[in-house]
Formats: C-alpha cells, sequence, structure tokens
C-alpha cells in the first residue's frame, strides 16, 4: 500500500510533535543501517510508554500500516532498517527510557526497552553489578532480546536469553494485546516460557517494551594475555585448561581468536605501541584469553600460564584489559579500511570449528584468488567471524559474491553448523534460512508469527516468514 | 471416550510385547505419582526411538487416545500420572535410552530423553564435566526439561533451561512431525528459539525425544559450611558477601536456608552425630553454604567467613558435603513422617522473600492453629518451599486445606512471587494457574496448545489449558 499523509497526521495528533517524524533529514539516521543499502522510512513513529506503543499498534492496524521495530540501529544484518518501497515505517523504542529499576539485593533489573547498554551498566556499577554482555556496539536492552545479542563473555556468562527472565510485550493484534511476562523471578515454572520466545524473535512477534534481566557480580579485577598457540589442537587443550585451570582461582570469563590479518587490522587503528610482540610481528593466531576475579587474579593468570600443557604455547605477553579490547573491538572497522567486507557471522561445535575454519581458508585461496579471509571471534563458544575482505580498489568484479556465500554456508552446513550465530535474521542473510532451516520447523515458525501477527504488520518486508496478513 | 482393547492390540503388535502393558501390576507404578493421588491407566506404552514415538502419536491421532507423557514418575504436582478415568494412557519416555553422546571439547551431550540424570552423570565424570542440576531425585533428561528442573546450584549454573542447546520433539499431529531443534552449537541465533517453548511446557506441545545440554567443568572441591545468621537481615548481607568473596577464589554454588523444624526433620533421618552444633541443638534458621572450585576452596571458605560482615554470624560450622546435602535431601521424607503435608514450592524476589516467609508464620500461627510451617529451600535464589505439616494423627479435620492454599497463595500474589518456582503446573496447582496468570496470557497459551496439539491428546486431563480437540 501507499500510505497517505492523513494517517500519520493522525498519529502526530495523537502523540505529539516528538513522537513521529516525516522530514527526509530527520528520516536518514533511521535508514541506514550499521552494516548493508540504507532503506527508505515513510515515517518513524517513537513512543515514549507502553501505553503509546499500544496506540502506535492499534493504528497500525487499522490503516494496515507495515512497522520495522528499530532500537539502536547497530544490527548486522539489516532487520532494523525499512526496505526500499517508502512504504514501511520505523517503530523506534529509543525514547522507552522512563522507569529503569534495579534490585541489588535481588540482583535482578528491569529495564525499559530503549535503555543502552551503557546506561544499565550506569546504573549497575555503584551497586558493583554488571550486566555481563560485552559487545563492541552500545545497543538498547530492546534490541538486545529481541536480537539475543552473544558477544565476547558468553562462555562464563550466557548470552541475552540467558539473563533474561521476563518481557513486557505489546502484540500486533486488533486490541494491542499487552502481554505481562515480566517477572524478576529467578525461579518460575508457573507458567510456560512464553517470555523465551520473543528473544531472538528479531522483532516479529511483538514489540518488547520491557525486559526484566538477571544480573551478576562485577570482577573487580579482569587480567587478559595474549596467548599464541602452537598448533590448532593446542587451541583445544588451552581452552580446556584455562576453564578447569580457572575453576581454582579466577574465572575464564573469554576466549578470543584472532587471525594474523584480523589482528593485524584492529591493531592498525590504534598507536604503534599496542603490539606487544617482539619487533611488531604479527602472529598466524592468537588468543586473547582474559581471567575475571579478585586480587589474586594476575597472579592466578601466571599460574594457569606454567601449568599449560606442555608445548601449548608458543608465545605469551600480558596486555591491560582495556588496551586488549580496544583491539579486539577495532578489528571489524580496520577490515572495512581494508577493502569490501563479505562477513559470515558462523560457528560449529567448538571440538570442531577450527577444522571448518582450515576448510574455509583453503576453499578461500583455490576458488576465490585475490580475497583475504580475516577470521576472529568468540573461540570458546565456537563462534567465528569469518570475515573476507575483497580485492580492494573497487576491482572486486572478478569475484562472485553469490558463490562465495554459497561455498561458505555449505562448508558451515556440512559441520553442523549455524550461519548466523549471533546477529540473526534480516534481509541480508534471509535467503539462507530458507536453505538451512528443516521444513517442519520453517512451517512452524510460520504459522507462529501469524498466531501473534495476524495482518503481517511487524518486520522487514523480506523477513522469510514474513506474510500479507489476513484482513477478514 | 471409552477405549477398546482392539487399537492397544494393534499397538502390541506393531511395537512389540515389551513396548504395550496392560496388566494391573505392570500398570501400579505408572499410576503413583511422587506426591499425590494415584491414577488409573488406561495402558502404557514405553516407544523405545523417536520413530516408535512417531507410531505411538499417529496410533493416538487415529484413535483419538490422550496421553501423558511420563519420564521417572518424579514429578511433585502430578502431571505425569493420568486421572482416575481410565480412560486415558501413559506415553513412558523410559526406553528412550540409546545414542547418548559426549563432546568432551565441545563441553555438551545430547541425551536421549529417557536417560536418567545419574546415568549422565556416569557419562559425564570420566571427562571432568558434570550437567550441573542438584535435586533429590533421579529424573530423566527429558521430564527435566519439560519441568525445567532447578533444585540447589541455580544460583551458580542455572537452571535447566539455561543448559539446554537444543531438542528434538515429535508432534501430536497428523504426521507426528518430527521438530528437529537438536543442536549442540553455544551460539545459533538462525531461527527463532522454538525449542525454549518445550523447556517447562510439562509436555503438552510435544514428546521430548532428546535434548542437546551444555555441561560444566566439575569442580575438584565442593565445601560446605552450616552458618547461622544472626538476624534476617543478616541472610541478605551473607548472601552479597559470599557472592563477592567466592569471586575471588572459589564460587558460591549454594545457599540454602533450613528452618529450625526443617532442619530437625532431616537431621530426623540421620544418625545421631548429624548435627554438628552444640549439645545438639537446631538453630530458629541455618544456612547451607558451599562454595566449589580447587584445591585452595577450603582455605576461601575460612577467609570468606572471616571477612563477612560484622555482626552477621551466630555460629558457623564446617560439615562435610556428602553429609550436609544428605541431611538437606532428607528434609521432604523426615517432614512427611511427622505428619500429612501440604506443600507451596513458591518463590519470590530474594530482596523480599524473607518477608514473604515472615507474614506465612503469622498467617499460619493466626489462622490455622496446630500447624508447623517448615520452610526450606533454594534462598539464593529466592524459592522456598513453605511446607506445612498438619496436626498429626488423621485429627487434621480441624483445619481447612483450601483455606490454607487460598490464605497462602494470596501472601505470594502480594509479593509478585510465583506459586509453582519448581515444578510446574499439575493438577495439584492447576486451580491456581487460573487465578494467576493474567488473562491475554492464558489465551495465549491456550492458542499454542490448539496450535501444536490441535486435537487434544496430550498432558493430564486436569491441567487448565487442554482442550477436546478439534477433529474436522
Amino acid at each position: 500500500m501507499i500510505l497517505g499523509m492523513a494517517p500519520v497526521d493522525d498519529l502526530r495528533a495523537a502523540l505529539g510533535d516528538a513522537a513521529v517524524l516525516t522530514g527526509a533529514d530527520d528520516l536518514d539516521r533511521y535508514e541506514r543501517p550499521a552494516r548493508g543499502a540504507a532503506g527508505r522510512a515513510a515515517f518513524v513513529v517513537r513512543p515514549a510508554s507502553t501505553d503509546e506503543v499500544r496506540s502506535v499498534l492499534r493504528w497500525a492496524w487499522e490503516h494496515n500500516v507495515r512497522l520495522v521495530p528499530q532500537g539502536a540501529n547497530s544490527g548486522l544484518v539489516g532487520a532494523s532498517v525499512p526496505d526500499s518501497s517508502g512504504t514501511v515505517g520505523v517503530l523506534s523504542t529509543e525514547r522507552l527510557t522512563s522507569g529503569l529499576v534495579v534490585d541489588p539485593a535481588g540482583r535482578t533489573a528491569v529495564v525499559p526497552a530503549g535503555v543502552r547498554l551503557s546506561a544499565l551498566e550506569d546504573a549497575l556499577a555503584p551497586h558493583g553489578l554488571t550486566f555481563p554482555i560485552d559487545l563492541g556496539a552500545d545497543p538498547t536492552i530492546g534490541g538486545m532480546a529481541a536480537t539475543n545479542t552473544g558477544g565476547s563473555r558468553v562462555l562464563a556468562y550466557g548470552d541475552v536469553r540467558r539473563r533474561v527472565l521476563g518481557v513486557e510485550v505489546v502484540l500486533a493484534d486488533a486490541d494491542a494485546t499487552v502481554l505481562d511476562l515480566l517477572t524478576t523471578l529467578r525461579k518460575d515454572n508457573s507458567r510456560m516460557a512464553l517470555h523465551q520466545l520473543f528473544v531472538g524473535s528479531g522483532g516479529s512477534l511483538g514489540i518488547i517494551t520491557k525486559v526484566a534481566v538477571d544480573v551478576v557480580v562485577r570482577p573487580t579485577h579482569q587480567v587478559t594475555w595474549w596467548v599464541v598457540p602452537a598448533s590448532d589442537a593446542a587451541v583445544l587443550d588451552l581452552l580446556d585448561h584455562f576453564e578447569r585451570a580457572a575453576d581454582g582461582g579466577a574465572r575464564l570469563t573469554a576466549f578470543e581468536l584472532l587471525s594474523g590479518p584480523a589482528l593485524a587490522a584492529g591493531l592498525s587503528r590504534l598507536d604503534a605501541g599496542a603490539n606487544p610482540f617482539a619487533g611488531g610481528a604479527v602472529p598466524d593466531t592468537v588468543l586473547l584469553v582474559e581471567l575475571s576475579g579478585g586480587e589474586g587474579t594476575d597472579d592466578a593468570f601466571v599460574v594457569a600460564l606454567e601449568r599449560a600443557p606442555s608445548g601449548s604455547v608458543a608465545d605469551a605477553r600480558a596486555v591491560p584489559a582495556a588496551r586488549s579490547w580496544a583491539v579486539r573491538h577495532a578489528v571489524t572497522e580496520g577490515l572495512r579500511a581494508r577493502g569490501e567486507v563479505v562477513g559470515f557471522d558462523v560457528s560449529a561445535p567448538r571440538s570442531t570449528v577450527l577444522v571448518l575454519r582450515d576448510e574455509a581458508r583453503r576453499m578461500v585461496t583455490e576458488q576465490f584468488p585475490g580475497v583475504e579471509l580475516c577470521e576472529f571471534g568468540h573461540m570458546g563458544d565456537g563462534s567465528l567471524h569469518l570475515n573476507v575482505v575483497l580485492p580492494g580498489g573497487g576491482g572486486g568484479g572478478a569475484i562472485d559474491v553469490a558463490a562465495l556465500r554459497a561455498a561458505m554456508y555449505a562448508l558451515v552446513a556440512r559441520h553442523g553448523g549455524s550461519f548466523s550465530a549471533e546477529h540473526g535474521i534480516g534481509p541480508s542473510n534471509a535467503a539462507q534460512w530458507r536453505a538451512a532451516t528443516p521444513p517442519a520447523v520453517q512451517d512452524l515458525t510460520e504459522r507462529l508469527v501469524r498466531l501473534f501477527d495476524p495482518r503481517g504488520l511487524l518486520g522487514h518486508p523480506a523477513l522469510p516468514y514474513r506474510h500479507e496478513g489476513t484482513h477478514p
């Protein structure tokens, strides 16, 4: 449908001028995703309360207007911006920020969907608590729940799903029903886990307005070393060793892998002193290992290193945690400076993910000459970003990107891996969902989407389980 | 419906004699729940593979036979036995035991639904791994997933939900569809979290045939002390302290509370030497505190106790972990020996659960004289069993149990608590589900049950969201 302006004026009259944006300049930042092509929004609506979200969804139902939910617009699969049709609106949750409640003794927080991760951390820090999801970006909590974000400390603290205790959701049905699944109870089996359906739904089932999470004690000391493994086999030995060694003292909270090109890309964004290796050498593979705990954490790390399996460590350098993470989080930007990046956000059982990595290296070298595989990521969870930098200077026309994607996804499937370990489903990988998801799971997903959103109002039009809606 | 014997003979012919039981002696143990009244089964069918589960569900669809799924029949709300009608069959998963796979490097396991917790632990122990759900019972993994069991170490390791990576499920639809949601990936956002719907579903949405879980390093040392808090306020101070103190060394893995009567009941099942307190005294409240870690765990506990908030500890005794847990797990049996028990499995934010406990004490004393509140449970999660022992010798006729339930549930609701923290929904608390669940959540649950199980074939007939089915 083409949306007339009259209905949008109704919305503005109901919610106020600050809630509805239609000028091209105002819309721009809601139309550009963190990665991928920009879309075009018919308008942006920014409700500031659960009641206002209800008003928006009732209005959308009445006028049959499709909405893409958006938090901080930091998602990496293009799911938070509209398509290019100009007929889809953006429902931004960025003004849902009132009413953050921290219960320090209960070790929980109730967080309005529009609150940023950094703001939540600011509220928790005075209590010595943290929401232990480490990311390079600063998303909203609603977006984090809708995406089920992971990051670098999942091996110790789990992904967002594991920390969500409850949600408040508004459904895109005739009544804009508020689903009150909001609880801070740490144990509750009094109902089915409907709240878990919304975690990782990408906003396709309803608009998350509040999220209740459990939070953890903030470690007083975080110690990182850069460890060069003697071989691929040594990587798994070291992972096992640090998980066990850490158990006796501080705790293993990150076990990241950076290939040489990825490390070089991260280092390129920082000053020259950021490289701790002799003569500025960049090893083929570096593990960023972090232990967290109390005062004894520095010593615990040294002891753990001393006791590492014989011959597993080729080199090891203590690097301040802040610097380690600055380099780690600069990798994506550093790669982008080297050329066009085709991202692959994959995972496999961690026992086999390095085999997958090796086969990907070979495949790229043999079939796509000039292309560079720059892998990095969360080895402790079997999750790697097998990002590919295309030959520079726009001469990449020689590379068939579709063929590269097909070859990589075939490898991932052969190892029982995931084509979207962390980033979720959006227009950039929607086709792969059709190819990789068992038909019975596809069918059930489509039926669930119809049950929750009968008119098909929510989500990017390119999502594979979107539908045209039922209009009696 | 009244089931003729001819269809059951068909089932026996298809699956073999061992798979179908109809004799009264054979049925008996499947009809008696761990707690509550026995039911009457039309038959018991025990498929030994996913394919056989499909055969059973196709047969049930064809003949419109209702089935109650059952694992080890150790559930505490009566959901795993049939009602008294004699028309409902039991689908026992106890023979689904072939194909347990442990991936030590991946730190995961794929577990057939009928495997017992103890058998899983036996398979993990040689690798120094554990599935860290501590329970007094020995359930099947399928039952644990369907119930989302918790237990004593949830504050460190989470409930079953947090450890489930994937499931294989057979649906009670016309095709007996196998839903392949089985993955050992530790990060996977390539689809919605349909698997999480089945965790805590009580078997109402489908038959779980396999469960993929992540497992953890088994601590080499577990150290328990019995700590007498100086006051209720000191309980929360100590919980906060041990969570923080443990972070620097070993880890807080249990923080259980036992009231005097509960502790006495547990001690009564063991030899006299089990009580470490001077002169065999039983304190009003005892905390069972466990730290887990490596060699330094004993010392870490002593240091943590020395640094406890001033005036918070009235007494503290080191007790071997095995003995501590023997006493803790004997409480339920000990209470039963004292009289008829009315169990309340409740939770609240842990910041307020002791207020709830105090009000429950007062309510019981004032309104139900002669009744004894014997509370115990998982203080670290705000989860307590506010169990009530009725006046002995069958003279309990003076107590209106329905009024007691109503009064207790009203208290729980007033504190934003759960009427079923751990045990799930069954005939014993089904009425409370109707009373306590928001209407929109009830409605959505009913629609989901109809979507997954259109003929209403699965689950105890008294479940509030059961239905008579759609028969076109």
